[in-house]
């Protein structure tokens, strides 16, 4: 029971864009090079959460990307039932003949509702908000 | 975010064994017929199921499995957590370098406790009990 990689490396750029000052604009490579994932598959990630607000793009030469709204309005919850396939077991009569009768899958399906709703209890703001051990590995020191 | 293949037919095995009259003889052979799954695959779960004392294996010509204990005992979230791999993400310094200073994770094992914690509410007894449906899906009646 893993979440999958998009939606781990989804976060995991959500956390770096929200440790940017308000309205900076990074890059994909950077994110990626944070990551040590593939572009090919962050780009993918990132046009997701563009679609789903999370994100904002900004076209151009001096374009970019950076959070698409505040972090604290940012619920990590939603933000999973945005990038996550959240159906636990492969339902379906074509998959499971049982399924018509099986208490299970109402089970299951009431048990990620918890952990949503547990999720649910924290924005991007909660992560990051002065959180300094991770401003250290995330943002390198700039010149003064 | 899905439960592994192990699990989920770890689960359905079960609830085909809690099927049965109490004390009746199986074999994994007919499990496996039930749900369409290799054999190969099944014998590990029924080997660790065993090992969790879920389920019992009678050795010899007239052996087989049944339940290792009364379906009210079994409680879902105990099963998932023997046999799932609970891990939402890979955490640890070799697979990403924020590990020390990441609050996603800790916000992550809380929603899993709350999946559990929700899992624990159900017995295998309570995905059975007076379930004809599902008994008629999976027992095939016998001749009078």
């Amino acid at each position: 029971m893993q979440l999958t990689s998009f939606t781990d490396f989804g976060l995991r750029a959500l956390m770096y864009l929200a440790m940017l000052p308000p309205g900076e604009l990074t890059s994909i490579t950077v994110v990626t090079e944070k990551y040590g994932v593939s572009r090919n598959h962050m780009v993918k990630i990132i046009h997701r959460m563009s679609q789903a607000g999370y994100v904002e793009a900004v076209r151009g030469k001096n374009g970019g990307i950076r959070l698409g709204k505040p972090a604290a309005s940012i619920v990590i919850g939603e933000v999973i039932r945005a990038l996550e396939p959240l159906h636990l077991v492969n339902c379906g009569e074509d998959n499971c003949h049982i399924t018509p009768a099986c208490r299970l899958k109402d089970a299951l399906a009431n048990a990620m509702q918890a952990f949503l709703a547990e999720m649910d209890n924290h924005t991007l703001h909660d992560l990051v908000a002065g959180n300094n051990s991770l401003h250290r590995l995330l943002i390198p020191v700039r010149p003064a």
